[in-house]
C-alpha cells in the first residue's frame, strides 16, 4: 500500500496536517523506528525516548507528533512523514491496514457439539471441538475459536470474540464484541466458604457475571460469580492476563487492569481506574473514578477518585515516592539516631 | 418455596429458634439486603454494615442473628423472619434449597475418548471432548465436564467434580468429594532443574499429587508433583483462582488459600492455615496450625500456630500494622532527624 | 536395576570416584534421604539439612559428595554409596533410568483435527482433540497432548512437547525440544491500547513470539506478542507456572523464571538472569546478565550484571536486609526521637 493511500483511511489525518508532499513510498509492514527497514511504517511520540532514533531510522515512512523540529528533522532525512496529533493512534489504524486480520467465514465445525436448545445468531463462527451447552445464546457473528466450552445458561451479544480452550459459565452475560482471551474463566463459582465445626461449608454461588459492550478479558484470567446479585465489568474495560476478580466486583466504565492483578470480593471500582501489573485490591474497598494505583501497590478501604497511590498498604504516590527513598536510608538513619541517644544519655 | 417450607430444611433451625409466627410468604430466590425484592430472602450478620438496611429492604424474608433489638425491627417491618445462631451458614442452606444445582444425568458423551485401560465407576458423567487416559481410575459418581484431561494412572475417588478444561497429570491422587474448577492443573512436573556447565538440567519429576478428601482448587490454579515423594493438600482444604502450589509443598487439614497465593517447594502448612490473596511462602518455610497470613505478606522461615503475620518478609500484624503507620511518616521523621543531628553539631 | 548398574550409566562417575566397593544392591526407586525405604536410592548434599538423617536412613544407596567424613559414615551404616562432586545432577540422571518417561508412540488420533495446509514432521503424535491450523508446521518428533489448540501460522522445532490444553496463538515460532506445560499460552495479543475519546482504542499486535530452543514454559503461563517486532525468549530459558510476559520482551538464554512472575511490555533481561517467585519487571526495565531478583521485588529502571536485589522498589539485597530490620524497629525509633525532640525542645 502506497504511503498516500494509507493516510487517507486513517482517521486522524486532516487537510490541516502538515506532511511531507514529495515521498509516497510502497508501505510492506510496520515495525518500531529502531529497527524499521526499508519499505517499513514506524511512529515517534514526543518525549519518546526513540526521538534519537529519527536520525538513524531506516524506515520508509513515519508518523510524527505537531512539532516543527521533528518535522525539519524527517524531511532532512529524506523520509515520507506526517504530523499528527496522535501519532500512536494513528499508527494502530495503520497497522489494521496493513496487516488486516484474517476474517473466519461463518460456520460450525462438524466436530462442536451445539446443544439442541441453544440459540446460534447469524454469520457465526464455531471451531473444532467448541461446546454450547443448553439455554446458551450466542449473537450475531460471534466466533468461538476451537476447544472454547460455553455451559448452560450463557449470553453472548452480537460480535463477541472468544479464543481457544476458554470457558464461560452458566448465568455469564456478555455484551457486544466483547473479547475472551484463551484460557480465561468467565462466571466460575466465587470462593465462598462458611465456617462450620465440620469445615469449610461452601456457600452455593447462585448470581450472574455481566461483561458489558467491549470489555476485553486476558489470556488465563478468572471471573467469578457471587452468591447472589452480580459480578459486573463496565463497558470498554480492558483486562490483561493472569487477573483475578472476585465473586460481586463491581467496575466502571473504561477501567484497565493490568496483568496478575487481584480484586477481592465485594470491591467497587468506578469509572476508568488504572490498576498497574501485580495490584491487589482487599474485599469490599472502594476505588474513585480515574483513580491510578501503580505496581503491586495494595488498596483497602478507599481511594478518592483521581488519586495517584502506591504501596502497601496504598498511600498518595508523592508521600509513597518520599517514604521510599527515606526506607532506603533507615541503616544509617538508625545509626544517626544511636549516637544522638548515647550523646543525649 | 414457602418460607416455612424452607425452615423445616434448614439444619439450624430448632424449635427454639424465635421466629416470626405470622409471616409466611412464597420465596422465589434469594438476594442480597440491599438489593432483595418482593418475593426474595436474604440475610443479616450481626456487625454487618448492612444491619441499617434492614430498615430499608425490599425483601420477603430475613434470616437474623439472635438479637432482639433487630427482631423488633424486623416485626416492625412486617417482615418474615427468624433469628439463628449463625445465618450466614444458614443462608448457604437456604441457597442449596431455592436454587438447587441441575444433577447431570449419568452417561458418556460420544465425543469423549476413554483409554480402554481406564475404570469408570458407576454413574460417572463424562462431557463432550473429555480425555481419559489408560489406567486411570474414576470413582462413582464423577463429573467430567467438557474438554477435561486426565492422562494415565490419574485416580478420582467418588463423586469428584471436574470442571471444562481442567487437566490432571499423571500420579495425581484425588480423594472423595474434590473440586478441581475450569482450566486448572493438577500433578503437572515440579520447577527442578539443575545448574550445569551446560545450562539447566532438570530434575525428573516422578512423584505424586494427592488431594484428601474434599479439597477444592480453583480455576487456574496448578499443584505440581515433586522430583520424588509427594505433594499433598490436607481434607478439606480449599484453594482459589490462580494459586500456585509448588512440588512436595504439603498442607494440613482445612487450610485456606486465597487467590493469587504461591507456595514454592518443599513449605509445610498446618491445619486451618488461612493465606490472604497475593501471599508468598518461600521454599521449605514451615507454617504452624491455624495461622493466619494478611494479603500480599511474604513468608519465609517459621510462622507459629495461631500467629497472624503481614507484610514481606512476614512479621506479626500488631507489630507491622505499627510499623507501617510509622513508614508513612519516614519523611518527617528524617525531617526532625536532621535538625537535631545538626543542632547537636 | 543394580545399583553397579546404574553407576555405569550416570556421566558423574569416573574411575577416579571413590565408592563403597562391596554394596550393590538391587533398586526399585528413589526417594529423598528422610522418606526412602528398602530397595531406593536416595542423594545428600554437602550443607544439606539432611545431612543428620544419613544416620537413619532406610535408603539402599546414596548419592553423597566428596567429603571423606560422609563417606566415612555412610560405611558405617552399611550403605552402599558413591561420592560425586555434583549428587543431585547424579541423582536427576538416576531418576531417568530408574523412573523411565513413557515413549508416545508416533500417530496421529482419529479425533485430532488438522488443517490440509498444515506441515506435519515425522515420528510426530498428536492426541485426542487435537487442533492444527493452516501454514503451520510441526517439526519431527513433536509430541502435542489432548486438546492443544495450535492456531494457524505456528511452527515448531523438532522434538517439543506441548502438554494439554495449552494454545499457540499465530506467530508462534519454537525452536527445538521445546516443552509447554499445560494450559499455557504462547503468542497470546499483548496488552496495548490507544486512549481516545470514545475509549480505549486496540493497538493491533502484528508481531510474533520467538522461543528459542529447549525453553520450557510451565502451566498456564502466558507470553504475549508484541504489536511490531518480537517477544523472544533465549535458548535453555526456564519458565515456572502462571508467569506473564508481556510483548515485547527480550530475555536472553538460560533464564529462569519462578512462579507468578510478570514481566511488563518491552522489558528486557540479559543471560542467566533469575527472578524468584512473584517478582514484577516494569515496563521497559532492563536487567543485566546473571543478576538475580529476590522473591516479590519490584524492578524498575536498570539492573546491573551480577547484582541481587530485593524489595519494592527493587535495591541491593545486602541493602534491603538491614533497611527491613530497620523497618521493624521504625516504632522504636519514632518513640526514641519523640524523646529526644522533646528533649531538645
Amino acid at each position: 500500500m502506497r504511503f498516500s493511500t494509507l493516510l487517507t483511511h486513517l482517521g486522524e489525518v486532516s487537510d490541516a496536517t502538515p506532511r511531507d508532499p514529495a515521498g509516497d513510498p510502497e508501505l510492506s509492514g510496520a515495525a518500531a523506528l529502531d529497527r524499521a527497514g526499508a519499505g517499513q511504517l514506524a511512529f515517534l511520540e514526543s518525549g519518546n525516548a526513540l526521538a534519537q532514533a529519527l536520525a538513524a531510522t531506516a524506515a520508509a515512512a513515519v508518523l510524527i507528533p505537531l512539532d516543527d523540529e521533528l518535522q525539519r528533522q524527517a524531511s532532512e532525512r529524506g523520509l515520507a512523514w506526517v504530523a499528527l496529533k496522535d501519532p500512536r493512534l494513528a499508527f494502530a489504524e495503520a497497522l489494521d491496514l496493513l496487516h488486516p486480520r484474517p476474517v473466519l467465514p461463518p460456520g460450525v465445525h462438524p466436530t462442536a457439539v451445539v446443544d439442541p436448545h441453544a440459540r446460534i445468531g447469524e454469520g457465526v463462527y464455531l471451531g473444532a471441538h467448541v461446546v454450547v451447552g443448553a439455554g446458551s445464546v450466542l449473537g450475531d457473528g460471534c466466533v468461538l475459536h476451537p476447544g472454547v466450552v460455553i455451559y448452560d445458561d450463557v449470553e453472548l451479544g452480537e460480535g463477541c470474540e472468544v479464543h481457544a480452550n476458554a470457558v464461560l459459565h452458566p448465568g455469564s452475560r456478555l455484551g457486544r464484541r466483547c473479547v475472551v482471551h484463551s484460557n480465561a474463566v468467565i462466571g466460575s463459582e466465587g470462593f465462598g466458604f462458611v465456617p462450620t465445626a465440620n469445615g469449610w461449608r461452601k456457600m452455593p454461588q447462585t448470581g450472574l457475571v455481566v461483561l458489558e459492550d467491549e470489555v476485553e478479558v486476558g489470556c488465563g484470567s478468572t471471573i467469578d460469580r457471587p452468591s447472589v446479585g452480580e459480578t459486573r465489568i463496565g463497558a470498554g474495560s480492558k483486562i490483561d492476563n493472569l487477573v483475578h476478580i472476585g465473586h460481586g466486583v463491581v467496575t466502571g466504565r473504561g477501567c484497565a487492569l493490568a496483568a496478575q492483578v487481584g480484586i477481592a470480593g465485594g470491591a467497587v471500582l468506578g469509572d476508568g481506574v488504572i490498576l498497574a501489573g501485580q495490584v491487589g485490591v482487599a474485599n469490599k474497598a472502594v476505588i474513585g473514578d480515574r483513580a491510578i494505583a501503580s505496581s503491586k501497590s495494595g488498596i483497602h478501604g478507599e481511594v478518592a477518585a483521581g488519586e495517584v497511590v502506591s504501596g502497601y498498604p496504598a498511600i498518595p504516590n508523592r508521600l509513597w515516592l518520599r517514604c521510599s527513598a527515606a526506607f532506603n536510608k533507615l541503616p544509617e538513619m538508625a545509626r544517626t539516631l544511636r549516637r544522638l541517644s548515647s550523646d543525649g544519655s
